[in-house]
């Protein structure tokens, strides 16, 4: 691998535009899963973005728990609502805040279902976010105890914080380029996304919810092999093109309770990660304190809040991801998100 | 500090604006020192954003080796010229290439002043950057060694990558914040910026020069309390608002070579880095072929390409800014950038 990476980087692959790796292929799966009575009232507002034919622009519906998609523009005209957001773009929905929710489920209640999900192809759900993605690393203990070594293992006093670049962002059911000159190490990492609703800066653990938008899934894959060859910082390892699928949806921070949600990381149907929410280390509020000290967050940022224990490479002997193989990350009462491993020459 | 620092997560400061934060006051100041002779021809481009009025929106310049500013949208149209690019958007002059430069080259060599740098305020070049900017540590072996136990300190193998998110980004002239609960360890670190000119993956070494538009002055301020404090990863450390000055002007690679400029940063008036950027230790081509594996960098990406020794957290005792010192980072045949350390309250 090392070889072939040397190589890449004297002879390069002459490609100015990266068409084949950024252009998501792929449509939506037939068979999604909707979990049923998602939210303490059973109707849990479901927001995506998505495409219903290849040419046209991306827009935002939401998704119903029979599995169908409303056009929230669409039916917004068909009601003679003015919408408090363009409803083609999830970072505009986000920072008109409660008055958009609000419509957005006047919209999801009123019956006009525009397609099912088997005919439409979901997008992330916010496809070109404004900064990188931000993440937390170690945040459950088994995964810290899997990770370094015992002379190292003292208990994180702040949580770690690290960046995927914004070309990670991927749909929730489009395939993962797996290119073998640049790593052959790719593993997997389940986990709960928060999106920030409101700007803030120094916030206080006791506000810190008010600034919660609402959750995804998300998987921070990760390159191993990049993630310790550069002197220790994960950037690299954490930001290959298209290696941060998350979706399927936004749920409102409103409808779910982000502390008590099962997590499950499966590859080819086999549970490789499990674990509740509930065991985070450091907890939403305390991540969102930490994170905003010194630093503004705005409406439609994205943190990765830590994966579980389970990873391949702490396994014995170590796995890694190969193409064909299909990585499922799912969150109960959100949904789950399917990736494939698909092999690219560029 | 820690002290304040656990209050403040506790309590925060109930601002869902930091308005005082991410506003840049200031103005530019009077006497700002053009180099003469900056380019192989003389007459290199010096391209600016800035604002001629406080309420104005940004558009884009060329400074005269004279300390004019011509309008870029204005000349331009004053000539009967119709421009490749935004004139209010320097990300669009990058990616509209050598047109654009060549254009604005004729609207510079066109003896139509706008008014002079003295009269205008100088914004960061590309205000806000589409992703976090990219960031490298240990390029210059001197600052390797002060920075590492013996133990650590195996010459690397690949550069270090990490970022500093998108509100890093501070203009040229204006001040820092300096905030006593979040840090009070913020110290210099002088860097040479790379623009990248259009977008590239798995860029060769030989090929990468074609990828960069062009160079500015960058410091990489950072909290080393936070630098440390956060599991041993630099993202935090590196991202508290307004931390990035940039500027003053970007100069295309056409105009200068980069790999033999001294880079100075003062701390009121005394001299704490001086290199020559032909000491780097991965050259700006290597720097573009490892960071663009698997990663697609695209027109406008700013690159900081290593500090050297010299920073305030090595020395004995250590050194840290305060309120009212001025940093001063300049780099040969570019220019100079100047930020006063001011105290904020937020």
């Amino acid at each position: 691998m090392d070889k072939a990476r040397r190589t890449l980087l004297k002879i390069g692959t002459g490609l100015a535009l990266s068409s084949a790796v950024i252009t998501r292929a792929g449509a939506t799966p037939a068979a999604i899963k909707v979990p049923v009575e998602p939210g303490p009232a059973g109707n849990a507002l479901r927001l995506v973005t998505y495409r219903h034919a290849a040419a046209e622009a991306p827009r935002l519906g939401a998704v119903t728990a029979q599995g169908m998609v409303i056009d929230l523009g669409a039916t917004a005209r068909d009601l003679g609502m003015t919408l408090a957001f363009d409803p083609a773009n999830m970072v505009s929905l986000i920072t008109a805040g409660p008055d958009a929710i609000a419509q957005a489920r006047r919209c999801a209640a009123s019956g006009r279902p525009h397609a099912s999900l088997d005919n439409v192809r979901l997008l992330a759900p916010i496809p070109v976010p404004a900064r990188n993605v931000y993440a937390v690393g170690w945040n459950y203990l088994e995964h810290f105890g899997e990770s370094l070594t015992a002379k190292q293992a003292a208990l994180p006093k702040h949580p770690v914080f690290f960046t995927k670049g914004t070309h990670t962002i991927n749909g929730p059911f489009d395939p993962i380029p797996f290119n073998p000159s640049v790593s052959v190490k790719i593993d997997w990492e389940g986990e709960l996304a928060v999106i920030i609703g409101k700007r803030g800066y120094n916030i206080a653990e006791a506000d810190a919810m008010q600034y919660v938008f609402g959750y995804a899934v998300i998987n921070d894959t990760t390159a191993r092999d990049m993630q310790v060859d550069h002197g220790g910082q994960w950037f690299k390892g954490k930001s290959l093109d298209g290696h941060g699928p998350i979706g399927p949806w936004i749920i409102p921070a409103s409808d779910i309770d982000y502390n008590n949600l099962q997590l499950t990381t499966r590859v080819n149907g086999v549970v490789k990660q499990q674990i509740n929410t509930s065991q985070m280390y450091f907890k939403v509020p305390r991540i969102i304190a930490e994170l905003s000290l010194g630093l503004t967050l705005e409406p439609g940022d994205i943190i990765a809040t830590g994966t579980p224990s389970g990873i391949g490479a702490a396994r014995n002997p170590p796995e890694f991801l190969k193409p064909g193989d299909v990585m499922e990350t799912e969150i109960d009462r959100i949904g789950v998100i399917r990736n494939v491993i698909r092999q690219v020459t560029a």
